[in-house]
């Protein structure tokens, strides 16, 4: 139940880690144009290079990084075809898990942003590991799921995401963070709204161009379409952009948005279901823009109602908060970003997390577990059908 | 690199084994209508047990066995819904893989059905393993996977089956076999041929239609339509239905299957894709009934042209074959499929390899592995995307 010889040298050897970051395969690391998880463990894994620890980042090898590199799959799944098929999507990350699995024992900690496909594996790892949950929550066949791997550290990338699953063995929530020199402030704002994201039923691009169109001012709608929402798209949204406010801009880089979101007079942000976290938010906070949003998911947690933005419920006290919305400091957005939303903070709040899960008492190199998380032979528990 | 002391004292303490089956979740263990690999591995279990093996079987709850059910999944995924979500399929395999994992260190030999998903833990486990491979295998993405993974040992269901694979681990083929006395021998037949399956364009049902109706004989066709091929079915095949020789009685039970193909003239297979084995032929063999088929995938090891039905490669042999398909010995058929089909010489013949898997030596409680397979840290080889 103690800390085991060879781990507890190492650590006095040496206070920096041996860190994995195991990263979806959708993108590279960082992503060429969309892609929030990536981007994340982008973000992490550089701060911790830049800090000194040593990392392993598995991910597309068109990934660019200054951690050692884990190639584990050629080229992005996104880049190589737009829909990735349910069986290429599946063996590239087979293949990456194994990777992971085959260099478990070089590492301090492993840290996997892969979804749930890793926990069947997980309990058999001989090294510290935690994952970060990147999605929603509230499918109804994640509930058996979560159930029987119960005592696999997770950790929430805000709390509100837990909801569904708020029983489950949750280690902390890290919200993201930027790099703090990302986005640069930008003092003075043009006169335009800005919707940043993806086209989906969701996401609510509808509300944010009756707002613009309400208030009289242009709106740029910054924003991928998944083949998935296409219908969506061409049923629901082309029709409204035909109106002369509304200047439809597709797909952009990070430089382009960066350029959007610094001279926007507010990010519109009229969601309609559980955001996870909603990095857009956070980026429009680094340029000092504030964000008018619907008090779904996340929200609450990272706008602070009249400093950072307006949470609204309604059309109408949307259109009056995007009227009166020049009334907040765009310092105070800024503030907010360095004060909470780094990419600093972030990895502080991970390190953390890293050292507990190293020094946590260990049985036959396998974490201590809730003793019900485990099957006992002959008295197995068929999880519910869904 | 030598027998390890408790394994060498279980295996002189007893000579039957504990084994796992790990059975896919896509129906229960056996099947009631349709669903080939739980219906084989329903085979393999109660033939092991009756042998006097201690076999556990990872299935749905509602699945019916002799062995020790660890149920996995309350009901059979398609049981569930029709077409079960790629989530919901993920998360019970993870479910059933975790379980598995858990209980890993209790069995002599794990044998999976499960396709690859078990292949990122398959190199941790402490238990020798096993994989039978039960679909097709000419899907792109497949290589970099069999590569990346090419030290656990595999088994084919025909040779054919291997081809785009052909440098994989395979340590046998076995193919399928069916409970001796499952389906009894018919020495007569009705005037009338017969399709089984699936509806689908790689089944070519058209084939057998044109068939009969120019040989001038009903067809009857036991078959069901999956969602995925309802456009297929709804376009191509139901406007064949109506001719007053077909009989499209849709998807069938077990007993209702007996009568069908006890009775037939001959089974028609004019299938038109890699067919890994194509259970329904030895079915029909088990009742004497002689097939036609078309000489793809495992067609040609199956079969013995001119002795237990014709291969044939356009619809003018088949018409010619299906026209003195009478000149076939009925006893011929019965007598093939009691030499090379039965589930009991399918058993022995995986448990040859099982005791083989038991005895081979093993580092650190893994099987000696090709030098390759193991990934070196540092210089890590990325697979070709696709």
């Amino acid at each position: 139940m103690s800390l085991c010889p060879r781990r507890l040298a190492a650590r006095q050897r040496c206070p920096h880690m041996k860190i994995a970051q195991v990263s979806p395969l959708f993108e590279s690391v960082p992503p060429v144009t969309y892609g929030g998880t990536e981007r994340v463990v982008s973000y992490l894994t550089e701060e911790l290079v830049r800090q000194g620890h040593e990392v392993s980042l598995f991910a597309t090898a068109d990934s660019v990084t200054s951690a050692h590199l884990v190639p584990a799959l050629g080229t992005s799944l996104r880049k190589g075809t737009a829909v990735p098929s349910a069986s290429s999507w599946l063996s590239c990350h087979v293949i990456e898990l194994g990777m992971v699995a085959d260099l478990a024992d070089t590492f301090d900690v492993i840290h996997f942003h892969t979804d749930y496909l890793h926990f069947c594996m997980a309990r058999q790892l001989p090294t510290p590991h935690l994952t970060t949950l990147h999605g929603r929550l509230d499918l109804p066949e994640l509930q058996p799921l979560y159930r029987y791997f119960n005592d696999l550290p997770l950790v929430s990338i805000s709390n509100s995401q837990r909801a569904p699953l708020s029983w489950a063995n949750w280690r902390a929530t890290v919200h993201h963070g930027l790099p703090i020199d990302l986005y640069g402030f930008e003092p003075e704002a043009d006169d335009y709204f800005l919707f940043v994201g993806r086209i989906s039923p969701e996401k609510r691009a509808d509300r944010a161009i009756e707002i613009a169109i309400r208030i009289g001012l242009p709106l740029y709608i910054a924003a991928k379409v998944d083949p998935a929402d296409q219908v969506y798209f061409t049923s629901y949204i082309e029709p409204l952009l035909d109106h002369p406010l509304v200047h439809f801009i597709g797909e952009i880089r990070e430089g382009e948005k960066h350029s959007l979101l610094s001279r926007a007079k507010a990010l519109l942000f009229p969601i309609d279901w559980p955001e996870p976290f909603g990095l857009v938010m956070i980026e429009a906070l680094a340029c000092g823009t504030p964000v008018i949003a619907y008090p779904h998911g996340s929200v609450p947690e990272v706008l602070e109602h009249g400093v950072t933005g307006y949470i609204v419920s309604n059309q109408e006290d949307a259109v009056a908060a995007a009227r009166q919305v020049e009334r907040l400091d765009r310092r105070d957005c800024r503030a907010a970003f360095e004060q909470r939303f780094t990419a600093a903070h972030m990895t502080q709040a991970y390190l953390k997390l890293y050292e507990r899960m190293r020094d946590e008492p260990r049985i036959n190199g396998h974490a201590a577990r809730h003793p019900e998380a485990r099957l006992t032979a002959g008295q197995p528990q068929a999880p519910s059908p869904r």
